[in-house]
């Protein structure tokens, strides 16, 4: 076999078979074929696409190509929650212990923010004492008994998606459904879960900018998930403004323990029940998706969510205290508000861009060696189809410096107050089989 | 500028600024643009194509990428003229004595032969003596006295092309007419000369496969020569059989003499007169291409052409007496008859694999660094359209070892006999602005 040959055959819109996409992705984890073959390849995938059965071979030859987590001596079905990536989403943070509550077991591996998108182990290490590095047999100790552990990413897990995804950030090749689904999928797949749903976010701050993309990136993962044997599916969520009021890793932590008590941003709240009754309809703890989401809530009402909480944030090292008491997290120095120097409605918050901003805060890394500010960031105190008062305040910035005027910039530049605009629809839809 | 960026703008199929294509050409060769990056831009290429304005860009940057030779010091229009190669192909050793008799210079830089096509050089060294390194102002006096002088390629002419070009071969972008195109014609013009008589060779045997692509290929090369100030036309010729009937290089020289003497295989030499009456009229020697047509056959009637090409070899240090004495080249130990075991018409010659057989008696390079047999070849003595009967030599093998079991079976292979058959028109056309 020889790699030009596959190339070709990709290049001029042939299937390419198990054994082919095997012999690359083994040929390119080992240094056996070169960047520039493998390049040149997922430009001609840009262009012609793959089959759903070359999707889900190369996302098995992705998980093949390194360590699979073996979930086995964790009983029950695991369900495991993805987003594809926004601005101020405490979900994960949420949802962990609330289908926890339900005794769904939550064995989940998270990983750490990038750029203008924040990582659940970041937000979870602003609680005192809280760890992340656990060893496989307290992990899975930990989640037999009380249903929850969330661990960063350990092992090496698809070491051909990392060299993949690298040479495609620098080919223009990142933008292409199959290796985008077949990315994000290998990783959920060697992460060993039986279940997995998918939050495709959409919209100006989201990789999907509209509906007709996201729909197709979650369709494409669903079958990919399906096809390998994991339960699949995709929930389409908004993403054309920052998720929640909270953005920065204890702010989040804050606004996930205001939602697990009931009194959660709105949206936030909405879309952890959308997110929540699948997974427990998933994990065959409800008989409707209705049942699910009013299990969900009872968990909330009668405290057993927040208490959840706290037992995972106790069994991980961490101080509890913190959610009786989130003052008790890291706070910063200076509080700065936003003031609207206009009447009308909020129409306009980008995400990517506030994002940014809350990064420039020092809340996110810039690369991948940047230390991080766990107590600063932003909260949006108005959001799309608000009213806004000349004076009022659109955005409290915690900061530990006092010059912002840069982030005051750009939070301006990326706020636009209109006559009129109305709240975006919050989830899509869902992409079941 | 990222290249990122711009493989992403040729991928989404908007052009790129000259300064672009300078930026991408001069990067890599220096090697500060990585293979990776250059062979995903190669495949958006592919799939996008490249304007005009883009082709005839890339062709210069490649070009100033490396040295250029100035033919200035040589009086005359200098014509070049150039194949996109074949098997069997004698022209350029009729031409350039053919026109230098006209008193048109022939200042000609060529290569060796690489796989089942031959090189100039190659052919011209099987004339005892005869050499091909001249430094430049030795070449400029020759053309300028006796107005012929053929040289090996020296000097690091089109680096950027050189690399490109090996970098498409292994990553199936090598089939892109913007990227064909300019890889010839930046070679074409770093060589210096003033016009550019291209021979677009199509059928089973060359790069194009069909009419439409030869057309487009030659309409390509065309424009870019003449919007880079070179006047340039295009013939298209058949490859759907050899040209000719001697494939090797003693052999192809003895078809050369031959046709210098008018007394050449038909199809030779009707493809000389269809590009030398080009060459003719683009060094303004004829005000018609009937004149110049008129004009060659004098020269071959007259013995002129043929003195030309004496005179040619004895002032690079040939034996000028192998034009009389063509047994004088070297000769081949074995001749091996290849008899037709059926009668009928010769339906088809598949020229590659003709070539190929050629090459495997040692007529031709494998790699590089092969060394070949300058005796060796083959002689067709059928002709697509000619009868045939049972046990008449369809090809005379001229070998050095007894065995050429493997040659025979190739040749077989390749020569249909059928009930009926046509011979294949000789010139297509031609592309001219």
């Amino acid at each position: 076999m020889r790699m030009v040959d596959l190339i070709e055959k990709k290049r001029d819109g042939k299937e390419l078979t198990t054994r082919e996409i095997y012999y690359i992705i083994e040929g390119y984890t080992k240094d056996e074929i070169p960047d520039y073959q493998v390049s040149a390849l997922a430009m001609a995938i840009y262009f012609q696409d793959m089959t759903e059965r070359e999707r889900a071979d190369l996302t098995m030859a992705m998980v093949h190509s390194g360590d699979m987590i073996d979930l086995s001596a964790i009983a029950g079905v695991k369900v495991d929650k993805h987003s594809t990536g926004g601005v101020g989403d405490t979900t994960t943070l949420v949802l962990a212990p609330l289908v926890a509550a339900l005794d769904i077991p939550v064995a989940k591996m998270s990983g750490r923010g990038l750029g203008h998108t924040g990582g659940t182990i970041d937000k979870l290490e602003s609680i005192a004492g809280f760890h992340s590095e656990i060893g496989k047999d307290e992990f899975v100790n930990l989640v037999n008994k009380d249903k929850i552990s969330i661990v960063g990413q350990s092992g090496n897990l698809t070491p051909a998606d990392k060299k993949l995804y690298a040479l495609r950030d620098v080919t223009a090749t990142v933008n292409s459904i199959p290796l985008i689904a077949s990315s994000i999928m290998s990783k959920k797949i060697a992460a060993g879960s039986d279940a997995i749903v998918l939050d495709v976010k959409m919209g100006a701050g989201a990789f999907m900018k509209t509906l007709e993309d996201a729909q197709e990136l979650a369709y494409a993962m669903v079958r990919i998930g399906n096809n390998v044997g994991r339960k699949t599916m995709a929930v389409i969520s908004d993403m054309s403004q920052p998720l929640g009021n909270a953005i920065g890793n204890a702010l989040e932590v804050k606004e996930a323990i205001d939602t697990l008590q009931g009194i959660g941003p709105k949206d936030l709240e909405e879309l952890c029940y959308a997110l929540g009754r699948q997974m427990v309809y998933l994990a065959n703890k409800a008989s409707s998706l209705e049942e699910a989401e009013d299990m969900l809530k009872e968990v909330i009402r009668n405290g057993k969510a927040l208490n959840k909480f706290k037992e995972f944030i106790l069994n991980q090292g961490g101080d509890p205290s913190v959610v009786d008491h989130p003052e008790k997290l890291p706070q910063a120095e200076y509080r700065i508000e936003v003031l609207a120097r206009e009447d009308g409605v909020v129409a306009e918050i980008v995400a990517d861009e506030i994002g940014t901003a809350a990064m420039l805060l020092g809340a996110g890394r810039v690369t991948k060696e940047s230390t991080i500010d766990l107590a600063v960031g932003l909260m949006l105190n108005k959001k799309i189809g608000d009213s806004v008062k000349v004076g009022e305040s659109l955005v409290t910035i915690h900061s530990n410096r006092e010059n912002v005027s840069e982030v005051i910039d750009k939070i301006y530049a990326n706020i636009r107050i209109a006559n009129q605009a109305e709240p975006p629809l919050l989830v899509y839809g869902t992409v079941v089989e």
